[in-house]
């Protein structure tokens, strides 16, 4: 096997130390995920004082398990940590996954559990992720190897690497919940003792479920490590970045954490930028460009087009293109006479093209296809954004975006994104229709140009690769 | 009467030329959202091809009705609007509002239209709002005075300048629907032929009813008399200003939506600072702002705890305060030896608290109330954030914020900030009640922290004003 990842993301065999028999709690979800969702493997819990767990018979030692467990997953107080992976190594084991906290993030004991955790792995040949970690997803097999407790995860196409487990948590709860996109691949690599973002970013570059690769971090150890695979992926898959920890005073807060050590900053964002990786600075920033990035072509050119019912909107973002150095398209005469003539003879279409009052004329449904598909069609359009706005739903009938799809599937070429304004009902159900469509909605216009630059900036670095490569 | 404008928001009787019969059309909803809220006035439709509009006897023209409109609301297209406004003035009318479009932001034609307006409104001494305007409200008298078709419109204590109407219609139904806090008056500006932005601020001075000024321009045609009048109202009041066209692209897309001209940007930023209005770069900056501003009290210092369920978010968070020269709060050894001891042994408590391993041993609910009444008594923290996360509401109950209004009763001079991450659903459900109880919600704690540094910046003005005033 190419990585050591291979078998955490598909082991036959998995041992559960710390296993338990109340709901709620760590070792009981990793049962009940595992056992309820895979089926290319067996999950053997692991806890002397239980007979069995959700049906399946329990085990007082690694040492009696009917065969060797490929991964040892375990969800112990940390003192209780080290002699389990001394065990493991008997047992014929090959990976270990370490869930629980109390290591190095809470000091200089913390420490020292590491160094012996990774001595005693180092013993039997044995990998570590984490501690301080949720666990890993496999969505192609079914693996919820996590004591994060889902619902359900949607398959999809981007894939994260992720140091936080609560906040980790949070992030793909919110991406199942939100319709944002669907997940491929999830590690959560904690305080990384041992596998670090580079093992990982060179799995996820093989990876044939993998559009897309996303991490949080807050340090790395192996900065010239990280750099050279991110370096590797990058011409063939966008890496989005959100790091932490970017002042005195959030490197401070991180140190008991995730027990990461701050660099320079400003040299790690000119290491990102030298790399490829597009760095982002919020959560939601983070989300809308990954949104765009899962859903969209790349873009060929900076000619934009600003389709809305709101003139301030277009305003809005006219402003904000300038800023990210992308353009507003010059309409040709024949889109935009094809787009006059059927609103009142006093208002004049220019780009942004404002439908308002051709809305008022023909009604949404009409004044939306209209234009959508004449921007869409104009040869100097490289990308088209919508600007929808809607008062309450009991109202005049906003019904344009249930077109969108449509156009989506015509112009599979041009990134094609939604901006949502108004109630927040209609808002709210229009970006879940958009968004289950492939069809990235967001709340302001500022935030859909941003992530429409990302796909831009991305789409030169991807170039300049190439040209590279041929020349 | 002091301000012209004190006659548009409680007029006693408001005719509608151009009212309509037909659901839906401008001239209709003006006259359906006046007769059947507003108490203290009477509607007259004007429209020689009518008998009666929703119950009410029709006029055919302004010298037909049985007494003097205060206020003449004109929906009819552009050329025909002149020559009302001087029929207005004979049937002694005061005040003017125009709510079609297709004037000054269409071209010359337009310009010469208002000109003409204007010049016939001189003549008898009257006022005009707008053209290119949605109108006004005013909630104190429940005055729905627009052809914005509101379900309801809660009465509170923020006043909006908008220029722009769909747009403003648009923040109104999202503010409304999303229960963001309640709205006192709005005055749709639009191209500002006569009443300008200092006009509406000269009244909002006084309003007892407002406590908070939100104002959306894309420009003003007479930047002296604003930051003028602007300046005696910050120290009085709040002002959030969200100006677009702030760069050449957007002052191009600016002039033919409201004909506004952009003056230099730089300048107006410096502008708005010397006159003590805090100034945002998106709508999203804009509701965090007046979120905060609506329902906080001033900012008393710079230190901030941070009660987190999410290390990450702590980390996140540190970073923007600094940025925003912020700080967190150093807590008292009693603070944390009262959190610390609730949690297990190896988890040690700082700022931010990061409660996720107390919430482990002593649950959701009970973790958040000992933090947050610790933190909240701590005599060196000034302000808190609490960071809420939660996966699917059907697994563990995480109903920790439901505790939250009662530490705002509890400690109402410190500013008490949410942030929500997770499950959508969730995030959804606590929002509205967390901000239906006044406790403004963020689905990032960067935004928290940026929201609380516009606090903090306003209260540093008031208090260099008191002490101008003292010396």
């Amino acid at each position: 096997m190419k990585s050591p990842l291979d078998l955490f993301v598909s082991p036959r065999t998995i041992a559960i130390v710390g296993a338990s028999r109340t709901p709620g709690r760590a070792g009981y979800v990793l049962v009940k995920n595992i056992s309820q969702h895979y089926r290319e493997g067996r999950v053997f819990p692991v806890n002397p004082a239980a007979q069995e767990i959700l049906g399946l018979p329990c085990y007082a030692h690694l040492q009696n398990l009917p065969e060797p467990p490929d991964i040892v997953v375990i969800s112990l107080p940390p003192r209780e940590t080290p002699p389990v992976i001394e065990e493991a190594g008997k047992a014929g084991a090959r990976g270990i996954i370490v869930v629980g906290s109390g290591y190095a993030e809470e000091g200089e004991e913390g420490r020292r559990l590491e160094l012996e955790m990774v001595r005693q792995a180092r013993l039997s040949g044995l990998r570590i992720l984490g501690p301080n970690t949720t666990g890993l997803l496999n969505t192609e097999k079914d693996l919820l190897l996590t004591f994060l407790d889902f619902d359900e995860v949607r398959k999809g196409s981007v894939s994260f690497i992720v140091q936080s487990g609560t906040f980790g948590g949070g992030l793909l709860e919110q991406i199942r919940s939100s319709y944002f996109f669907g997940i491929a691949k999830s590690f959560g690599m904690g305080n990384k003792c041992d596998l670090a973002d580079e093992d990982a970013l060179d799995f996820l570059e093989e990876d044939g479920q993998t559009r897309v690769v996303a991490i949080h971090m807050e340090g790395t150890k192996n900065g010239r490590a990280f750099f050279e695979k991110a370096r590797k992926v990058t011409p063939k898959k966008p890496v989005v970045l959100l790091k932490s920890g970017r002042t005195p005073l959030g490197a401070r807060a991180m140190l008991s954490h995730t027990a990461s050590l701050a660099g320079n900053d400003d040299l790690f964002t000119a290491a990102c930028r030298q790399a490829g990786i597009m760095r982002v600075e919020s959560i939601e920033e983070f989300f809308d460009a990954l949104k765009i990035f899962a859903t969209q072509p790349l873009l060929g050119g900076r000619r934009v087009a600003i389709v809305t019912f709101s003139g301030a909107a277009g305003v809005m973002g006219a402003d904000v293109l300038y800023e990210e150095d992308l353009a507003l398209a010059s309409l040709t005469p024949e889109t935009i006479h094809s787009v006059q003539e059927a609103g009142p003879a006093w208002h004049r279409i220019g780009n942004p093209v404002d439908i308002w009052p051709t809305e008022m004329e023909i009604g949404n449904e009409r004044a939306y296809e209209l234009a959508t598909r004449a921007a869409l069609k104009d040869p100097g359009v490289d990308a088209l954004i919508i600007v929808h706005s809607a008062m309450g739903e009991s109202k005049t009938p906003f019904k344009g975006f249930t077109l969108f799809p449509k156009f989506k599937d015509e112009f599979p070429s041009k990134p094609l994104l939604s901006v949502l304004h108004g109630n927040c009902q209609f808002m709210e159900r229009a970006r879940v229709f958009l968004e289950s469509n492939g069809i990235p909605a967001y709340p302001s216009i500022d935030r859909a140009v941003r992530a429409l630059s990302h796909l831009y900036r991305y789409t030169l670095h991807r170039e300049t690769h190439e040209r590279g490569k041929g020349s």
